[in-house]
């Protein structure tokens, strides 16, 4: 491959001229321009961004740590903040934490190492005081679902127990007495949150809980699909089910379908998130919102002004979840 | 943040040293490699990556271009060329080129740029005569999803003809004979090479074909909606219809459903690219399976092993679609 000396050599410039072409500087006259860029093309030539970022002491990188790239839920997060860095002129570096601490660690390290100034950060289960540190350590990053203590101004986060209550409210409104939850079982803040948002509406209308109504699962279709076969085997009387997030509603339909349960007229359903599955399956799925777009922007522009300590964007902290109504929810049948 | 020479200061060693440490060199004693860990640590250093692939010419990154990584297909593609990536010690750099020539080009010359030395490129707008250049240029360079002649070995593709062919031959082995299909209108080998398939499987079946039985839309579930509904409005009869891929065929589902139109009891219905989609939406789809994560790991040992001039691993250069029968296909109504 080309070298910028073979640059220069057929140029007929210095190496430093080719820098300045290269990095758009003022001080490059046009005639020297002209011939860089012929010699460029002509040795097809790529400019080494690691020279410049070493040279800077930083990179045109922004980094980005998600769950699973492999999730809709993750690639439209993805899409979202690698918007962003195209139109500021940054290239997007992702990793992938895998649910896993070690992996969410070696992630957040090889962008750092990448010298990303700004750094958006999903991580669930690194405990907060290892997260202080590489806070302090790195002005560029924010977190994105997290409220990290001390660190509320650089934290993206969603009201997960709110977006519970919410769901669990419409199906009271429309009727529903006895509601199942089928929840995570992560132990990450979300499944808390939002498990414990099902009971604040429970509570708040006089209705009482029984840990007989919710079932646990892997956060996706299978695991959707066991925790409702859990519920129906129990033998207990309910109308209605909430699910935490979609892909597991997506599985609790199919048992409901595979079993003559007729939604929303013998059992209403209520999703969370608001991914492509709430839309594929049928009937649609009534769902709440989460504006996981709209906050990975927002994450994106705060780590960027923070990187490059320009005035901060205003931003939303803690989003509101809203009510999306389908069709997969009814009066108790 | 600390640098390499803060971290030779406090522990006492030769910068030269520190770097011996950080690269696993033998030369490094076990007291200085001790010394060296204490102090990074304490000073909570980070190796630059820049630094190291400047030196070594090279990165210790693999680069990936999809078309678009919030599409489940290439969620997939990444998650498979990046667990490969992790168990060789690399960095995966994922650019999107968005079904767009400029942007492919744009996403391989940053990953160029960051001087990965394996590079697996899905890139479909961008004409074989400016492939050429690229390939020739960076030896570790592989193409996903496409054949480039004189570069066959470098390439790891989809018989998309067959993958058809083997569609409508089922429905026709099903007693169907007027059969519609709902294709791509991207200008792409895979929608040419789909659409073809499907008129060699009529054509060997002495079915005359018929282009008022052919409708075209955007490779997503709306496009696949408004085929289906410009298929149903020209009035020619069908029981059976064939998709260019699960998306499309969600889709047209979604309007039989509306249109109180049973699937398979009335309307046959089959998908290909078996992702996702394909087993949420109900009745689940009968679909031709991609085999995209085993071409995506294969694709990218080739380019590990090119990159490093190592033997190369014995891949499949041409992958068989196969048929995954589901739920969505029954004999003619």
């Amino acid at each position: 491959m080309a070298t910028i000396k073979d640059v220069a050599r057929l140029a007929g410039v210095s190496v430093a001229t080719v820098s300045r072409v290269i990095n758009h500087s003022p001080k490059a006259s046009e005639s020297s321009r002209q011939s860089v860029l012929i010699a460029m093309e002509a040795l097809q030539y790529h400019p080494n961004a690691n020279a410049r970022a070493l040279a800077q002491q930083s990179s045109e990188s922004m980094g980005l740590v998600v769950c699973d790239v492999s999730d809709p839920f993750f690639g439209a997060m993805v899409k979202a903040v690698e918007q962003i860095a195209y139109q500021t002129g940054n290239f997007l570096l992702i990793g992938n934490g895998y649910h896993n601490q070690q992996k969410e660690h070696q992630a957040i390290e090889q962008l750092i190492r990448h010298r990303c100034g700004a750094l958006i950060v999903h991580a669930k289960k690194i405990p907060d005081a290892e997260l202080v540190p590489l806070m302090t350590q790195i002005p560029g990053m924010v977190l994105i679902n997290r409220a990290l203590p001390g660190f509320e101004k650089r934290c993206i986060a969603l009201d997960d127990r709110y977006g519970a209550w919410l769901a669990t409210r419409h199906l009271i409104q429309m009727g529903h007495q006895n509601i199942a939850f089928i929840c995570s079982n992560h132990a990450i803040s979300d499944a808390e949150d939002r498990l414990q948002g099902y009971y604040d509406a429970l509570k708040e209308h006089q209705l009482s809980d029984n840990e007989r109504l919710v079932a646990f699962g892997e956060p996706d279709e299978v695991g959707g699909e066991q925790a409702m076969t859990e519920l129906l085997e129990r033998g207990k009387t309910f109308s209605a089910v909430a699910c935490y997030n979609d892909s597991m509603a997506a599985g609790a339909l199919a048992v409901m379908s595979d079993n003559g349960i007729a939604v929303p007229e013998n059992m209403s359903l209520i999703g969370f998130d608001d991914v492509l599955v709430s839309r594929y399956v049928r009937p649609r799925l009534t769902t709440i919102r989460y504006p996981v777009v709209n906050m990975a922007q927002q994450a994106a522009e705060l780590a960027l002004a923070l990187a490059n300590s320009k005035p901060l964007p205003e931003v939303t902290n803690l989003f509101s979840p809203t009510l999306v109504r389908r069709h997969s929810v009814g009066g108790p049948g």
